[in-house]
């Protein structure tokens, strides 16, 4: 129920940029959600969306800059001074404004962090050292913290003073003389206390923590897992460094996962669908060369029947349909427990279920795929003994398909690799080979035996 | 830095569960969070398992009940009586005590529902109405809400009343006379605030709202564009129903992100990795029988060159070389895409500039690969002219997988279909197809000018 922009303001809109006419272009978006301004800024053309972009105050621009895809961003950035960059980035939280200048060339860098106060950027320097997908790189040091000693009427104070430029309170963080983090006191809590009380006495003393060089797939788990809204990040003195938000978990859930399907995929997890077509090649020729190699193994397979389809030459063209029901077989049987891993359904003590169940399901589907296969060959016009040794083959290799796609995901995560890297890869050469090794060397038995 | 369970507490578990030492049973996991019990459960053995949940408190066991996989989860509820079970639902907040009710058989259900109390049975029989992938099926019943006319101090005293039952309140609804949404108020605010102000001076009186009938997906964009943690839902009149909490949502987003995959590998999205084998079977039959429909398209493609193979058999050893690497591809590409339309990172008017990437992706990796390619195949000592084919119609395929691969997600997301929705199945289609014409197509050119 949110008011989607309509086409019409859009018009609206650039007829304004046309007529350079300023006052009414901020008036009719600054109202807008910095999304909305966003999504309205990408669907102007290049020069329209640098033009209505320069004329947002600092800190609108700050939060529409978060808001837009990384092609428009890196455009945004370029278009403006270094002077204008660095108001913007100044009003950022210390996360998201070491995100930004992670991004930038390392001059541009030095320019933003010197000119963003010293303060902010030594935070930000901090987080800078912190790999990205580490509960370091996610968190941000904004955030309220209070001494053991204080009292509860003290530690509203702090709140007050600190609600004006942090938003998502949530907790507030109890520390001893050192930063070391004793407790945690949820907001609702200080509501109903009274105030002359220590602020100790409140507080949860044995808080849920993550340390910074935490991956950041398990800090998502952490998160799920107590359904937290909000943790602190400490080091491993137990010193508290920042703390990170559900919102910025939301993103990692969302990131992890497609990096799980970009490598069953053969697919490099950093590549993006706006990347230069350079970028792209680069990253996935080396995975389409490894698929090149398997598909020559699938290809010695037929190799070694080239005379037995010499003799019935009507082989060749089945000969793939085999190979590729196995693959898309294989295909289902993976992704299935890819997913099933990723989400902690499938423990390994259910391995052996599942792949009795996968073997069973692809022995069923083979069977009547197989028949189905058979009667539409018969129907091509050929011998109706390829019908046969379609209906065979499509079960043999079906059957391995079960098996294959279930034994080496589970055999990579036993080995505590990634089930999803690569998995289609080992798995569609084995249904490669397996549809023509089954379906070319049934055949050549057949020849030998007169029946074909 | 949760503290895993250790392989000996399993053990040290096994064996009081042996010696029936109930006592010291419960001593040994109560103190655990409940995920930190549900991961304990899965891993003993069944009777184990549901030995240890019988010992349970109803509070923990509804918990640990909520934490466990379904599978387990339906093991423990078929272990226990209806009044046990009665007794657990009790204890859940209605989103999951809804969730979990809508599985049971009818007659349970009917019995449980009576069982529970006519308030919390009313609330969870209004939401059984609700499909469950709309805001309706995720939200809660349980929030607090005041009237518009309330001061602040009645406010924080109805926070206080209704804070032992309900957790992670986060905000405040406010309501006019017929239960009508018109504002929020966060707790923060509810701290600093004069007690004897009216609390409409100080809630929100635009808040975002949900309808029930949005879908979930939906749902899950709108927090993640307002960075929200709960979410008010209403009814069309405007009349405030319940609200969704962001742990809900989270699982909401890995839902839709792995429906986007199950799409792309021709599964049903209701499949689950521990499923029956005829379930599966019955699922996955007519995506495959799908795929057997494209794979004899191929086929016959391949059938129209049977005299050239005839003539040239080592022409049936490479073919498939060309159509798997082109399936290889688009599935590369379709990834990419599908991905960057999932995250809106894709907009449509990039789609130009995605397809000629795509294309000039396609492009050069037909020409890397296809060198490759030809070498090989002329150190497996066939006739240079095969792998003079081979570059040509790697070339030519590799383009075709590029070019379907950004098309057809975009061509079914431009109808508003889904993406990902058999994407793969057509574009497969296009390079099995695209694959074997190029590369025998060409072939029997060759041979028409005697070059073969």
């Amino acid at each position: 129920m949110t008011d989607d922009i309509k086409v019409n303001n859009i018009e609206e809109l650039k007829s304004l940029i046309q007529k350079k006419n300023n006052a009414a272009i901020i008036g009719c978006i600054t109202p807008l959600h910095p999304s909305d301004i966003a999504k309205l800024l990408t669907n102007l053309e290049e020069e329209e969306t640098i033009y209505t972009f320069s004329l947002l105050d600092p800190q609108t621009a700050s939060a529409v800059l978060l808001e837009v895809d990384e092609h428009t961003r890196e455009k945004l950035i370029a278009s403006i001074s270094k002077t204008e960059l660095t108001e913007i980035v100044d009003e950022m939280a210390t996360d998201d404004a070491a995100d930004v200048i992670a991004e930038l060339p390392k001059e541009e860098a030095k320019t933003v962090l010197e000119g963003i106060g010293w303060e902010e950027s030594a935070e930000v320097q901090k987080l800078l050292k912190y790999p990205e997908d580490t509960a370091g790189g996610i968190m941000q040091t904004e955030l309220v913290m209070v001494n053991e000693d204080a009292t509860i009427q003290e530690t509203i104070e702090q709140v007050r003073t600190k609600s004006e430029e942090i938003p998502n309170i949530h907790n507030v963080f109890v520390v001893d003389d050192s930063i070391r983090l004793v407790g945690i006191v949820p907001l609702e809590k200080l509501i109903f206390a009274r105030p002359h009380l220590p602020v100790k006495d409140i507080m949860n003393n044995k808080p849920v923590k993550v340390l910074a060089d935490t991956d950041q797939e398990e800090v998502a788990k952490i998160f799920q897992k107590y359904d937290a809204v909000t943790l602190p990040v400490v080091d491993k003195d137990e010193k508290l460094l920042g703390r990170i938000t559900i919102d910025d978990v939301m993103d990692v859930i969302e990131e992890e996962i497609f990096e799980d399907f970009y490598k069953m995929a053969s697919l490099n997890t950093d590549e993006r669908v706006l990347d230069s077509p350079s970028r792209s090649f680069k990253m996935r020729f080396p995975w389409l060369l490894i698929n090149l190699a398997t598909a020559f193994l699938a290809a010695s397979v037929v190799k070694v029947f080239e005379n037995t389809i010499q003799m019935v030459v009507t082989l060749a063209v089945f000969m793939p349909v085999v190979a590729g029901m196995g693959g898309n077989a294989a295909t289902q049987t993976i992704t299935v427990v890819v997913r099933g891993l990723a989400l902690g359904e499938l423990e390994l003590k259910y391995a052996k279920k599942v792949l009795i169940k996968e073997v069973m399901v692809g022995f069923a589907n083979g069977v009547l795929n197989g028949v189905v296969a058979a009667i539409v060959a018969y129907l091509f016009g050929v011998n109706y003994m390829i019908g046969l040794l379609l209906f065979l083959a499509m079960i043999a290799n079906l059957v391995i398909a079960g098996f294959s796609g279930t034994v080496i995901p589970l055999i990579l995560k036993w080995y505590k690799a990634d089930p999803a890297l690569s998995a289609t890869v080992f798995v569609t050469t084995c249904t490669d080979v397996g549809g023509f090794f089954s379906f070319l060397g049934l055949a050549a038995v057949f020849i030998k035996y007169g029946l074909l």
